[in-house]
């Protein structure tokens, strides 16, 4: 175990300074005035679960737990999602009569990284989660207010990719017959390895026309041609319905004029068993990663005794600040340096300026270091010294 | 180990609904709003922190900490306060060139609870703390920006006791001559406990005189004239610049237009070693608990290998609310209730209510278990049925 420096932070952990603090505000507050307006009602949960309900119930894999043990010998975990304990506490308080809930949230999730991560171990989501409407609609509702919240942050070029886990374990189940054999699929899927989706696919002891299908489904993109093809392709119940709830996700989605930003992908598997049916993530042009992400889960709430269908999505701030054009700054701050004689006008000229909703920083020449260097790093409007020495 | 319910949380742990996410968000912006109008700027910190640096470096005790090892076998502690943080980050990256830095937070901490607590283990903290200055100005300044952040906020009725630990050092010294008898003392005012004070004083072997200036000690509370017999009461280098960097705030407090707000109150001792200077607690009328404290502490900084004098302050949001006037529910939501025909009539309307500031929830007839419940819940504006139903 090596030794710390005075001032190391654990992995993956970040400070952040003034600047940064300004921007997460401002985007974060852009966020919640248009979830605000869709009527979702923020909530918060503790920091801490426990493993054994919500860690458990999490979308995150076990090994990016931080856990720990309480005084009563539980295992904790800090939390890795918001969904889970969301569903903790839309089943134990808020969901009532089978009427649906909006519930929204920002704030710090956690995941344990291993030493060569380099990413962060702690980041804040924005999202909402609409708890008990089993409808398209809903599903339609939060990729449109997804797209609006982004776009009243100033997200300028971006587009959601939507699927269907239905639809790939209908086709799945269809040609392969094995669940096991279609989780390694799903997890090249997951991984997004379309090389070695191919490669798996060509190895499989199945006809060709079989193969064929199953090399298929990468190609299942884009708008609604997609969708026609995909119908062809699987002939089961489970496969039909799948499309079908996506060509009613896309009326509504024109309906609220946004098929623009709408990108059908079917071969989208965002997480290897969290997602019942519709599912999405948003990218911004030019980055790498989704921005966010989202999806209809309805069997999470059977977890705390409670059924109910949910869909919801959830938006990396960090990330979403990445693809942003970069802010100005913004948060100039005056300071009105003083000696003691000139304490009581130094006050009274502060007050002045706040009242205007200027930033002010009183500050008494006792108090300085280096003269030079303050106001390099202040706007210092007044000097207030002895007689005759003002400025 | 008892089994847990699903809905469990962990000891201390809460879940704050949309109307309290209302009130402290309400709080935390009137708050923060005067902090930054005085030229403080907010930061962040990570919830988790080496225990080796940032960990005992906190004026927390070390069994309220939450510990846990991480994967290098490094022991981390979830933040039990924000000064040290800050310490830590002003020392390694922010102060410079000997000059005051201003940062403000508003966080939450942690502190472990025994189970028979009852009390949170998680709450919010807002606070600033004011850096590299030694003057009393700065120490003023805190007390100052503190009194008009809670003015802001709505607090009414309040007051800040002040007292200086250096005054109280130094009696001890003087009298008791020897520093594990001093602590003893101190543990008694720490705990507010001055009939076990009392009590402790007659029980030492001094004479009536050394016991009678102990005794004095609590009564040396009240305004200026408090401090003149303060002045009285002790001899000593020490025991007479405590009184008059008491004075000085005294006054610079008077030239802020705040000392109806102070009570002076020499008894006053905050935490058994963290301060090193002027102290203060401040008390809403009405409420048993302090909604928070703060002072100077100069010797912080130097663990994190860098000297420098401090000062600040940290205000519980959850004691603060709970002494505010009770809040008036603000948050109306409308509702459009629609049937698939009438879809994007209800979206148009929306929007347009939307436009208008108003909050309003968009729901699919199909997607509501029990409208008479629905309807109590929210104000349906609109139910856009099939033609000829509408209301």
């Amino acid at each position: 175990m090596s030794k710390l420096f005075t001032f190391e932070k654990p992995l993956g952990m970040r400070d952040t300074l003034p600047f940064l603090y300004n921007v997460k505000k401002r985007v974060r507050q852009a966020m919640a005035q248009e979830l605000e307006q869709w009527g979702y009602e923020f909530i918060e949960t503790p920091t801490l679960e426990y493993y054994e309900t919500v860690g458990t119930a999490s979308a995150i894999a076990d090994h990016q737990l931080f856990k720990l043990l309480d005084q009563q010998g539980h295992t904790l975990v800090l939390r890795p999602d918001m969904t889970a304990p969301i569903a903790r506490l839309a089943a134990s308080r808020l969901y009532q009569h089978g009427n649906p809930l909006r519930l929204a949230y920002h704030a710090n999730v956690f995941r344990a990284q291993q030493r060569e991560g380099g990413r962060p171990a702690e980041f804040e989501q924005i999202g909402v989660e609409c708890i008990g409407d089993g409808t398209v609609t809903a599903d339609a509702e939060v990729i449109r207010l997804m797209i609006a919240a982004l776009e009243n942050v100033g997200l300028e070029r971006f587009a959601v990719a939507v699927g269907h886990i239905g639809y790939v374990n209908a086709l799945f189940v269809d040609v392969l017959g094995n669940e096991e054999r279609a989780n390694v699929l799903r997890r090249f899927l997951y991984e997004k390895n379309y090389v070695g989706y191919r490669h798996h696919v060509k190895s499989l002891p199945l006809s060709s026309i079989d193969q064929q299908r199953l090399l298929k489904l990468l190609e299942l993109r884009g708008g609604t041609e997609a969708l026609a093809r995909a119908r062809e392709l699987v002939q089961t119940e489970e496969g039909k319905k799948a499309v079908e709830e996506l060509e009613e996700l896309w009326h509504a989605l024109k309906l609220f004029g946004v098929t623009e930003t709408i990108k059908i992908d079917l071969p989208l598997v965002s997480h290897m068993s969290y997602y019942t049916g519709i599912l999405f993530e948003v990218y911004a042009d030019g980055v790498g990663f989704p921005l966010g992400n989202g999806g209809r889960y309805d069997e999470l709430l059977e977890k705390f005794s409670c059924k109910a269908p949910a869909t919801g999505f959830g938006i990396r701030l960090d990330r979403l600040i990445e693809a942003l054009p970069e802010a100005a700054a913004d948060n100039e701050i005056e300071c009105i340096v003083f000696s003691q004689e000139r304490f009581a006008e130094a006050i009274q000229l502060a007050e002045e300026q706040r009242k205007k909703g200027k930033k002010v920083v009183l500050q008494h020449i006792a108090g300085i270091g280096d003269i030079d260097a303050y106001s390099k790093r202040y706007n210092i409007t007044y000097l207030l010294g002895r007689a005759g020495k003002e400025n």
